[in-house]
């Protein structure tokens, strides 16, 4: 078992081209035993934005706090807010947004362990 | 992609033998096209908790809010709170509850999707 506190977990800025004003946290991941998932957190700044990208692996998203948006494969944004949860599919074309121009947005990005 | 509130999410009583005051919500699962991972979200009363047990899957949780303990296959109570994630491991004994007399405790607990 493994419990830890999102506030004692290294932040760092991800090695993610195209991204902007995010930084990464792995609180649960392989390192730790995890058979299957592991869970970041990715905090944006006010206009933070990771890049309109692919990869064929899944994403399961809770936003943890903020407003933001997933701008889909078609172009159009959908807002994201505190309590809402995401599943973006293998190869669907995504991009995360922090909206706000004054506070962070925080959200549970979960993905196979093999990718993290 | 599913993007969905956790506010609009069905609440049930999970069938659970040995659960007491808990509801749980199912914001994205292999129903939504998830390839691995199945999101849950578990709303404790004041007093729930899970029955003390195991099974063969891990568990990962986040926790939403309010103050509850993971009780340890030793038996040792270990305190969680807003902001804490947790691994439980494969087969490892376990049980989740809420410490509070006034205020839910509410966490994300995600599984393989074969589990729920």
């Amino acid at each position: 078992m493994k419990i830890t506190r999102l506030d004692e977990t290294k932040k760092e800025m991800p090695k993610m081209e195209g991204a902007s004003g995010i930084r990464k946290q792995v609180p649960i991941s392989k390192h730790d035993g995890s058979p299957v998932f592991s869970f970041r957190v990715f905090t944006f700044d006010p206009g933070g934005h990771t890049p309109f990208h692919t990869h064929p692996n899944e994403h399961i998203n809770y936003v943890i706090e903020g407003n933001g948006a997933v701008v889909m494969e078609s172009g159009e944004e959908r807002e994201i807010k505190k309590g809402d949860f995401v599943l973006v599919l293998p190869n669907e074309k995504h991009q995360y947004r922090n909206r706000s121009t004054n506070d962070p947005l925080v959200i549970i990005c979960a993905v196979p362990k093999e990718y993290e």
